[in-house]
C-alpha cells in the first residue's frame, strides 16, 4: 500500500471568522505562506463541525472531528475537564468545571477571586475537611480553575449549575430531570458549596489576601455537570497510536479520556501569547511516536471572544511561522481545521462553517492557493460533518473497513 | 412534459482512483473524448456512495445507487451472488457464495481448484448425495464459483465463512450471534462441509484431475452469509420498467432481486478483456423495451485491485471507445459514475468519493469539459450520497411524487 502512514491533525481553535473589515476575515488578513502552500498543494472544503447553524462548543467540536458522536457520549464539559486537569475519572462519576470565586452576601463579586494564581492550600482544605455523601475528588489547576468529581451510586449529571457566571448570587443546584439521583445529586452539590464557604471564608490564606487588598477565594463555583461517559478508545477505533498537544484542560482531558498520550509542552498557555513554537517541537517529537497526533492552537478563540479583529489576524500570522517549522514528509498526511468559528463580531462561537484543509499522499488536490473561509468554499471537498473527518482520514491511509464485499 | 423518458445508469466500477502517477489518475490519463463530451454537455459532482471515508462494497455500492439502504436491506453479498447464479431464491433464504477448492489434511492448497472451468458433475453429485438439516439449493456457476442457499425454518446469517481466503486451515463456521438460530444454522454449514468433502474427495471427475496433474475440486468454502432481504422492485418504486446489463454474479443478482430482466452478453467476463461492445449493443437493445437500463462494467476494479495503472487507464480508453456507440438521445438520461474507488496505490476500495456525471434534458449544466475526478469536484452536483442519485434520476424523468401539497 502506497499511502501515508501518520496523521497530524492541527485544530485552529475559534480560528474561523465572518467577513468583518472591508469584507475580510482576520484568516484572510494574516500572513500564512505556509498554510497556503498546504492550501495549494493539497485540497480543501468546508464543515460543519456538528451540524449547519449549530455553534459547537469546543468539547462537542473535538469529539466530533475525532469520530465520537456528542449525542451519545456528551452530557456536560465537567468529565473532559476533570481528566484534563489530571483527576482519574472513571465511567460513570459525575464532574463539573470549578472557579474559585469571591461572595459577600451570597452575592458573587469576583467569578475569578481576584486572579488568584495558587489555589493548593485551599484545596488542600477543602479535600480534608469537606465531607459529602459520597466519595469526591477536588482538584486545582491553573489560575482560579478547579474540577470536581462525584463518584458513588445513584448519582446523576441532570442538575443546574451553582456558577451564576456573572455578578449575581450564588446559585442554588437543582435537579433537572425527575429523578431520585438528579435530586440527590443537586443536594451534595448544594452541600458541597455551603461547606466550602465554611472551610474558606476563615481560612488563613484568605485572611492574608484580604489584609494585601486582594479579594478572598472564599467559594468554589460550579458548572458543566457532565456524566463521564463509556469511550472506546480512539486506537481501538482507528488502529492510530494517538497523542495530544494542546494547552487547555478541556483537549487535554478529551485526548486523556480517549487514550491519547499528552505531551505537556512549557509555557503552553492557551492565550495569544502561547508558546506555540514548544508546541511544534513537541509535535515533531511525538509524530516519531505515534501515528495520530492532535495539535490543539487555542489563541484566535481568545482573541475572537474578545472581538479583537487585528490580535486575532495577528496571532494566526504568527501561529503561521511555527507550524512552518513541521516535519512535514511523504509519510504524513496534514489536515488543518478550526473546531469552530469565533467572529470578532460576535464574540461568542458561531455555526458557520470552518474551513479545513488535507496534504499529503492520496489527497485529491484541486485548484484552491490559500488557506482561508472564501477559498475554502471553492475546494474539492466541498462540504462535510465534523463527524466525516476521522473516517475520511483513516481511509487516507488505507485503514478502514469496507461496508460490504 | 418536455421530459427524458429513459434512464441509462452506467457504473464504471472501480473506476476513481487517487493522484498516482504525476498526481494523475488513470481516468485523467485515459483518452475519453465521448464522456467528456457528455460532462462537456451536462453537469458533474463527486459523490459519497455510502457516506464520507466509508469504502463500499460492490454489492452495498450498488444497493445505495438503485435507492436501496444496505443498512435496510443488506446482511451479506451471498443473496445476490445467489439470485447471479440462477437461484430463485427466497425472502428468509440464507445464501452464500462458494468456492470450489483444494483441501489436503485440512489446509486450503488452492482456492479455486486450479483454476478448474467445469463443476458441472461435481455439482449434480453434491445436489444428489449431500443431505442437510434444512431444504438447499447449490449452484455451481463460472470457473470454480458457486452459491449455496439454505432455506427452512430457524435459520440465521449470523455464522462465520469457512474460506480462509489463503492458504490455511478450512474454517469451522461458528455461529457470530448468541441465537438458536445462528447454533443451528453453524452446524448445518459444517455438516455441509464434512459431506462435501466426503463427495468429492474420490469422485472420479477429482481422480481423472489428479491422473492429470491438475489439483482436484475436493472441497467448497463458503462465505458472504446473508439473508435472501425483502426488496420492493424497482419499478414499483420508481414506475421504471428496468433491466440490467453486467458481467458478474452479484450485479446480475441485485438486477435481478429488485425485479430487473437481465440481458447476458456473450464474452461479457468481468475482466479486462470483456466484450464492452457487446455489452454496449445489449443496451442499444434493452433500451427499446425499458425506460430504466443499468450497465456495469467491471474492469478497472480488477486493474486496480492488481495495482496497474496503465491497464486501468487503458481499459478505460476502451470502455469510452464502445461506449460511443451507445444511441443517445433526446428521449435518455444518461448518468455515469463509480460503484466505489479502487485506488491501484491501494489495491483495495477506497472510501474517496467518485465522480458522476449526469446528461440529458432538464439536466442543468456546469462549466466543467472533461470526466474525471478532479473536474468531478469542480462541478455544479456538488457533494451527494448515493442514495440520491435514484431520487435524482426519476424526479428529472417528472416522476417523483410530491412530499407535501
Amino acid at each position: 500500500m502506497d499511502v501515508a502512514k501518520k496523521v497530524l491533525l492541527i485544530v485552529l481553535d475559534g480560528a474561523a471568522d465572518r467577513p468583518t473589515v472591508r469584507g475580510k476575515t482576520p484568516l484572510v488578513i494574516a500572513d500564512t505562506p505556509f498554510l497556503d502552500r498546504l492550501a495549494a498543494e493539497g485540497i480543501l472544503g468546508i464543515m460543519d463541525v456538528i451540524a449547519p447553524g449549530t455553534p459547537p462548543g469546543s468539547d462537542t467540536a473535538h469529539l466530533s472531528l475525532l469520530g465520537y458522536p456528542p449525542e451519545d457520549v456528551y452530557t456536560g464539559r465537567g468529565p473532559f475537564e476533570a481528566a484534563g486537569v489530571g483527576i482519574d475519572v472513571r465511567q460513570g462519576d459525575i464532574a463539573f468545571r470549578g472557579n474559585f470565586a469571591t461572595v459577600k452576601n451570597n452575592t458573587v463579586i469576583d467569578r475569578r477571586a481576584g486572579r488568584i494564581s495558587n489555589t493548593h492550600q485551599l484545596a488542600e482544605s477543602i479535600r480534608e475537611h469537606v465531607h459529602l455523601d459520597c466519595d469526591f475528588v477536588f482538584q486545582e489547576s491553573v489560575g482560579h480553575r478547579a474540577a470536581l468529581v462525584l463518584r458513588g451510586e445513584g448519582l446523576s449529571p441532570m442538575v443546574t449549575p451553582t456558577d451564576p457566571q456573572r455578578s449575581a448570587a450564588i446559585m442554588t443546584s437543582k435537579p433537572s430531570a425527575n429523578s431520585a439521583a438528579a435530586r440527590k445529586t443537586a443536594k451534595i452539590v448544594n452541600e458541597f458549596t455551603r461547606q466550602v464557604h465554611s472551610v474558606l471564608k476563615d481560612h488563613p490564606v484568605n485572611k492574608d489576601r484580604v489584609r494585601k487588598g486582594t479579594l478572598p477565594a472564599n467559594t468554589v463555583l460550579l458548572r458543566g455537570a457532565g456524566a463521564v461517559p463509556h469511550l472506546v478508545s480512539f486506537e481501538e477505533r482507528t488502529g492510530l497510536k494517538a497523542a495530544v498537544i494542546g494547552a487547555t484542560a478541556l483537549v487535554i482531558g478529551i485526548g486523556k479520556l480517549v487514550g491519547m498520550q499528552y505531551y505537556p509542552t512549557k509555557g503552553a498557555t492557551g492565550h495569544v501569547d502561547s508558546n506555540i513554537e514548544g508546541k511544534v517541537d513537541n509535535v515533531n517529537e511525538a509524530m516519531k511516536q505515534h501515528e495520530f497526533v492532535l495539535l490543539n492552537i487555542k489563541g484566535a478563540d481568545e482573541a475572537g471572544h474578545d472581538g479583537d479583529f487585528r490580535t486575532k489576524s495577528q496571532f494566526l500570522s504568527r501561529v503561521d511561522s511555527a507550524l512552518s517549522k513541521l516535519h512535514v514528509d511523504e509519510s504524513l498526511l496534514v489536515t488543518v481545521a478550526a473546531d469552530h468559528s469565533t467572529p470578532v463580531s460576535l464574540r461568542e462561537h458561531s455555526g458557520d462553517p470552518v474551513p479545513f484543509l488535507m496534504w499529503g499522499k492520496g489527497v485529491r488536490t484541486d485548484d484552491t492557493e490559500v488557506f482561508n473561509e472564501f477559498s475554502a468554499a471553492q475546494g474539492g471537498m466541498h462540504r462535510v460533518r465534523g463527524l466525516d473527518m476521522t473516517p475520511i482520514l483513516t481511509d487516507l491511509l488505507g485503514k478502514r473497513k469496507k461496508y460490504g464485499a
